[in-house]
């Protein structure tokens, strides 16, 4: 027997009309990559994104076409946000810091028919257009006369197609299942993957960030989204931003120290988030600018800082400089990407200083929505102590069940999708991340955390960088071997080096062995490519390999 | 297109699990009805209700199979909550202070097979026995020992139910749209309608009132739960508090001033929520043991005021004793109930005392999830400038579709909900209710709000009550009669009492003739009977009836 309740689907578009009903005049301020400012509100953004879904359709985008973006933060790129899937359509943002070849493999896969972009990427649309032969439509997002030419390709601009657009566009009510819009993951192994997320997704997420234990945005949030569109649906935060009626900023293309700090004032935003990277920019900025800047202008309260483990000193300063509460999230883009947030509980009440940054530097706790659960190499569930780590998985409506385009599909039989991340998870739920799982070393039936033993080697004072890998072992089939980069003119014994372990950690976890090298591999992103090294020590004989 | 997300439903069952894997030592403090106190906490409620679903399945309880209660707030009932609907079955919690005659039309008329009832509803239960043939099983919310013996009808006892029972009861997936809960509407006209929720609806309005601007629940709250588990699921909190892991403190059949103190203070409750009544009887308890109190023990920061109007002076009172913010909310059972809540806008920061509390005086503004539109008698939809008064409609997931058991739906052909309220709304999207939809005086085509002109005519230092209604009127259709009854002593002449009415309100809104009556006629729950008067004075000639 079902109830008697109104059969209303969960709509993005439903998120926008609330937000021009009720928040119309709730200001979105853009810094636009010229250097000018544009000054919006929800009602325009509204009404645009209508003229936008109208314009759309007369270029033959209807029901699940792939609408791309190349594009900052900016008031169309919030438009397209809404406009796009508001209409049926499919929004699939393309990180424009990609390589070209992972940036034409990836709109070719998604079938993207339009593409919008900004004008800083003139260059690369035109290194793209002649790989991209689906995309029907170019579309630069500027003015008439700022319309770029590019050969072998009609460019059409942004606002001409929005003037000549009909206003009002009516909103269909589309089944809430139906796809939204589309991420790739950036894919250190293999080709990038598409995760699909949908209108129902995208609302229920909206629904848990909202959440007052969420992030608890609300309609007198002032919000410096520094996290790109591009990245996983800017975490969400722009239909959470709509839900609620929060003034959104939007940083255009300059995520510098300067930048941030100057909107965070002029804006008085008290609300952001973005990656552990870009916050350093802002310290830096701090530190070098000291004496000129006045900190008591900023109004932060609460910062999320996602996307990498955040160091304990950001947290800090986040408390010290602004009183501003770093909210420490996990997730990832198959997760929307919120998985696990972390607020204090009753129990953290009045903590202070110390006590409370240690309950901030864990990695949050699971939301209502989000289950998660930890394994081992046996697919067994794994005490919630805080000490035991295994294979982390998460389940939820807006969890990925399959990745665009691929047959198999991406959850077990229980519904679990496994994240590639290790964890450990503690009676309260909050979890702390240990490794990769593709990284962490797999001795006799226990798994040893590669990331805890570089921790540890980077303590000591000779040690620039640190990276810890598990190679062939006849008994334990893998032990850990230490390689680490020492600092300039540094010197240091290896066996002195192995000792620096004894008492830090358990015996059986020690490195077998240590190589001192001259540098370790990055990423573009600068992530240790533990990949390469795996490679390049596969037949390093450890001394312990004596069977 | 679908989305790639995964297809997980949203339960009651759901709550239950994330507050007893991730806030499982949070307690649970009932007083009970023969005094004594409880502390249980939400692991062992989840545990409970594991057996209490399997004793439910023994008793041959089953899907859609309605389990009724009579029952104050106690862990006992929270486990009905969620173990009934858990297992596919509707909770159907009955109004004991209704008529006899009522609750016996419920009973039967929802079909409920299993009663549940607390030991102080015996004589009910004698009573009502006889009349609900329906009734399979009869349980005594009590221990063993205290099981009531009842001539005819075979008392089983809640205690003994659970011990026989297996733990671990498996909650089933079932579909999100399955019934969960019933309640039905106290019906001042007619037979009292079931509003039939389902699980989707009731996880939707815990999203909406877990947000930062809906009642902001979070894991750090220590909530009285004041209002009873029996008037709309009890605003919903029971479930929104499984899903953030807040502390529930249920205060049983005594909703004294003092209790409500003692409570208060004891469980260092910081949110709580009731009707207007039983905070009129808080602070009646504060100002007659003023001195013997310790105010500054109590800690809380926010109430909800819903279920009526929220009188100003309260609005004050716990702002100025207790610096606590009063939510003032809108809603009905068939809006589950949340449909406005007061919380402020960005342009409201700052404000203090008497500025703010004219925002909070307002009966609060819609939630995402409810849309809400004024209509005038043409059934166009009205302006939003706070002046303008239609009728209100609803609409939204968690709204009313129909009734259990009535074959026409509740809604139009656009899908909204006629609340039977008339109110304003502002540009913020502010609503205040003006008058009830069947009181309001339909004059010429204009409509003039009853309950202004009462609020008005009270303001006269001899009126005690008054009561407007519209009475025939052979050019306006109608108009409106003043009938007020006089304070003790007082004397005054009808053309004063018109006379009072002058440049308070528009001349053409002003009662044509007036009636000093010696009583006026009010409902169990206090509220003038406007019906029995129309009644009573639908002969009455107004002296501007002249044709």
């Amino acid at each position: 027997m079902f109830g008697l309740m109104q059969d209303r689907p969960l709509l993005i578009s439903t998120l926008l009309t609330h937000a021009t009903n009720y928040h119309g005049d709730r200001e979105i301020v853009s810094q636009l990559p010229d250097g000018t400012q544009h000054r919006s509100c929800w009602r325009e953004i509204g009404a645009r994104a209508q003229r936008l879904a109208h314009a759309m359709a007369a270029l033959g985008v209807g029901d699940a076409t792939r609408v791309g973006t190349l594009a900052w933060n900016t008031h169309r790129h919030l438009e397209l946000y809404f406009g796009v899937p508001g209409m049926g359509a499919v929004l699939h943002t393309v990180n424009p810091r990609l390589h070209l070849d992972q940036i034409a493999y990836i709109i070719d896969h998604a079938g993207d028919e339009v593409l919008c972009f900004d004008l800083g990427f003139v260059d690369l649309v035109k290194s793209l257009a002649p790989r991209c032969p689906k995309v029907r439509h170019w579309v630069a997002l500027c003015d008439a006369p700022q319309r770029p030419v590019i050969n072998g390709i009609e460019v059409l601009d942004y606002e001409s197609l929005l003037d000549r657009a009909a206003p009002d566009f009516r909103w269909p009510s589309l089944d809430e299942r139906q796809a939204s819009s589309l991420c790739y993951t950036s894919g250190t192994t293999g080709n990038p993957k598409g995760v699909l997320y949908s209108h129902r997704s995208t609302v229920l997420h909206a629904f848990a960030s909202a959440a007052a234990d969420g992030l608890g945005l609300n309609a007198r949030d002032s919000v410096l989204l520094v996290v790109p569109l591009f990245h996983v649906n800017a975490w969400g935060v722009p239909y959470t931003s709509a839900m609620v009626g929060a003034k959104l900023v939007l940083p255009g293309s300059n995520l510098s120290g300067e930048a941030i700090f100057r909107l965070l004032v002029d804006e008085r935003c008290n609300f952001t988030m973005g990656v552990p990277t870009v916050w350093l920019g802002l310290f830096d900025h701090i530190e070098r600018h000291g004496a000129e800047l006045d900190l008591s202008q900023v109004r932060l309260d609460r910062v999320v800082i996602g996307g990498a483990a955040a160091p304990r000193a950001l947290i800090e300063k986040f408390d010290r400089l602004f009183g501003a509460f770093a909210i420490h999230a996990w997730g990832m883009s198959e997760t929307s990407p919120m998985g696990t947030v972390g607020r204090l509980l009753a129990q953290h009440e009045g903590l202070q200083g110390a006590a409370r940054h240690d309950v901030q530097c864990k990695a949050g706790r699971p939301l209502f929505g989000v289950e998660i659960e930890i394994f081992d190499d046996a697919g067994q569930p794994l005490p919630h102590d805080g000490v035991a780590f295994g294979e982390l998985r998460a389940r939820g409506p807006w969890v990925a069940s399959g990745y665009f385009g691929l047959a198999e599909p991406a959850i077990d039989t229980e519904g679990w999708f496994s994240t590639g991340d290790v964890a450990t998870i503690d009676r309260d739920g909050f979890i702390q991340i240990t490794d990769r799982a593709k990284d962490v070393i797999k001795s006799g039936g226990e798994w040893i955390s590669s990331i805890e033993l570089e921790n540890i080697a980077v303590g000591h004072p000779a040690v620039q960088e640190a990276a810890v890998i598990g190679v062939a072992h006849r008994r334990w089939q893998e032990r850990p071997l230490l390689l680490v980069h020492l600092k300039p003119g540094a010197q240091v014994r290896p066996d002195e080096l192995l000792g620096w372990f004894d008492g830090k950690v358990a015996t059986w976890c020690k490195p077998d062995d240590v190589v001192i090298v001259d540098a370790l591999p990055h990423t573009a992103t600068g992530k240790l490519q533990k990949r390469h090294l795996r490679e390049q020590f596969q037949h390093h004989r450890l001394p312990t390999d004596t069977v």
